[in-house]
């Protein structure tokens, strides 16, 4: 057995967290200094904070677990995983699996999930490390912290990210406990998908297509199918791998994934809208870089109101479709609020 | 259900594979030409001939699935994943699978194994196109076509080895059928971890540190634990997996992983002397690059001569692995003869 499941301390389920302000909302390395607490992101905030040690602990443990008999041969690679790993995320697609398996198996079900949950920052990192290379976006900055290759090489960077991967389906095939291997494999099928040709990379290659092209080449439909892939389907792939490993029907799967697609396009609009207004010091990465390459984004189409407006509209679609679960979606609705209210 | 599984010929089973000269003796694009056949490799080249078909139609169906319903966004990734799907590999690691799952299942077997035959050729040509990357070997020539960077660029590249490793998972989890889905989850278990830290991407941080270095600080220890990781590990969960999914014991899983383990350590020794011996033209990629970059390598610190008995050594002791299955085993016997009687 991994180190990963054992010793984690039990996790609180969405009904029953704290309604103090969370040690998240003064933590600036959390990314949520500044934003305008409602109370449905409050709700998320505490969820965050409650399990983002749990988290790290539990990213941690699995990189510990695939080096192990750790050696001199293995200090590098897992150097350059670990620092990407630790390089201060939100951890919110972690929270999203962690929040969707309380919804359906409370306590037991967030631990059935916390390997999925791993899992999806594994992808979300390797995703980052390979996008800042200079053959992608080339960017020396991210979360406040010089990239991955700025600090390991492009070529240790290239092969962490392809480990990490890697150990995102090694680490749920080996590690989930107490649930139906059929649901394993299910879930590790959405997570094979979210990454591949109609998902991050997918998304990325068209998103890479589209920069320096008119506004007349790049449709509001182009765009919308670059965001449901490069940015959506992983935070899919979250709600459902948490979904499914605590039981939940179709039914409820088709409703989050109707959820996490909205989610996932207002997240990416909101992107777009604070690339435009932040600053490169609060966003922790540069800031400007879509106008700078010629990019064709949502405030470009719809102007910086109309972007706006378009991502309220999509996060109040995506809470409609967890209406049939009344309180328990709680963290889920706060989550979908937090995507406009953050400053960074 | 996806296309691949359906429609598939049914493939002989190891016992009876036809002991006329095989089509891929004759094809100098499978890189057989030339080859010593002893009546070992005779068998594996039957064994090749006749499964090369399938996994190619396979490998297709994979990545069709992976993009439906095809569209315009999808056309430059999978162009770039099935260019060097396309490109010309001998297909070992699946044949290598399905060798495995045919001893232990038959047809049936073979069948149940062609999504993971799939896969570990999916990882091996992701591990081929990062690793031409201008950032890592920086090689323009593999299996003598332009590498996928020099056609597709950079950032294509390696997007289109992030979603083929991604795919090689989905794709498992997805198209195995018949088969006890505890032993899919544990297949992807083993998948994942022979491209992590204790595999591919690790072996190849190895191998990149020990450039240039002299032969007093890579000692034959390191360059073991190298050649183990780097390409011993793949070679290892093709097996694995092939035997898993078609049913083996515990018991037989543990010696298939000593017969890969020493194939695949003999391959890269051989692999090293073919680096010095072989032109180019013959090997389809740049020959000489060890010693152009200063490496360690067998033929460095044992000598050519001492290098290709090492090798043979160890393909006696893979082959000794393999006793308690006498004829059954013939396509893996002749798979490890085949390590170093090849050409390219």
């Amino acid at each position: 057995m991994l180190r990963t499941e054992s010793g984690v301390p039990a996790a609180s389920t969405a009904a029953d967290v704290p309604a103090a302000p969370p040690a998240a909302a003064t933590n600036g390395a959390n990314g949520t200094n500044g934003a305008v607490a409602s109370s449905g992101t409050k709700a998320l905030m505490a969820f965050l904070a409650a399990q983002k040690d749990a988290v790290d602990a539990a990213l941690d443990a699995a990189v510990d677990a695939s080096i192990a008999p750790a050696g001199p041969e293995t200090a590098t690679i897992s150097a350059a995983m670990r620092y990407s790993l630790r390089a201060g995320g939100k951890r919110v697609r972690p929270a999203l699996t962690l929040a969707a398996a309380s919804m359906f198996g409370g306590e037991a079900g967030m631990a059935a999930a916390m390997p999925s949950a791993v899992a999806v920052e594994m992808i979300h990192t390797m995703s980052l490390i390979h996008d800042d290379l200079p053959a992608m976006d080339n960017d020396d900055l991210r979360r406040g912290l010089p990239t991955n290759h700025i600090v390991y090489g492009e070529d240790v960077a290239i092969l962490a990210g392809d480990a990490l991967l890697a150990l995102a389906f090694e680490h749920v095939a080996k590690a989930t406990e107490g649930v139906d291997p059929r649901r394993v494999v299910s879930v590790l099928g959405v997570l094979g998908g979210c990454v591949g040709a109609r998902g991050l990379a997918g998304g990325q290659v068209m998103d890479l297509e589209s920069e320096g092209k008119g506004d007349g080449e790049v449709t509001m439909s182009t765009l919308t199918w670059i965001h449901t892939h490069k940015t959506a389907a992983l935070l899919v792939a979250s709600a459902v791998a948490g979904a499914t490993v605590a039981g939940a029907s179709e039914e409820d799967v088709a409703r989050l994934r109707a959820y996490a697609t909205k989610v996932g396009l207002a997240f990416q609009i909101a992107d777009d809208v604070l690339d435009v207004t932040a600053s490169s010091a609060v966003l922790g990465k540069t800031s400007g870089k879509d106008e700078a390459v010629n990019k064709v984004t949502y405030p470009r189409l719809l102007g910086l109101e109309g972007a706006r407006a378009r991502a309220e509209e999509l996060v109040s679609e995506a809470k409609a479709c967890l209406d049939v679960y009344g309180d328990k979606a709680e963290v889920l609705l706060g989550l979908a609020d937090f995507i406009i209210e953050r400053r960074n």
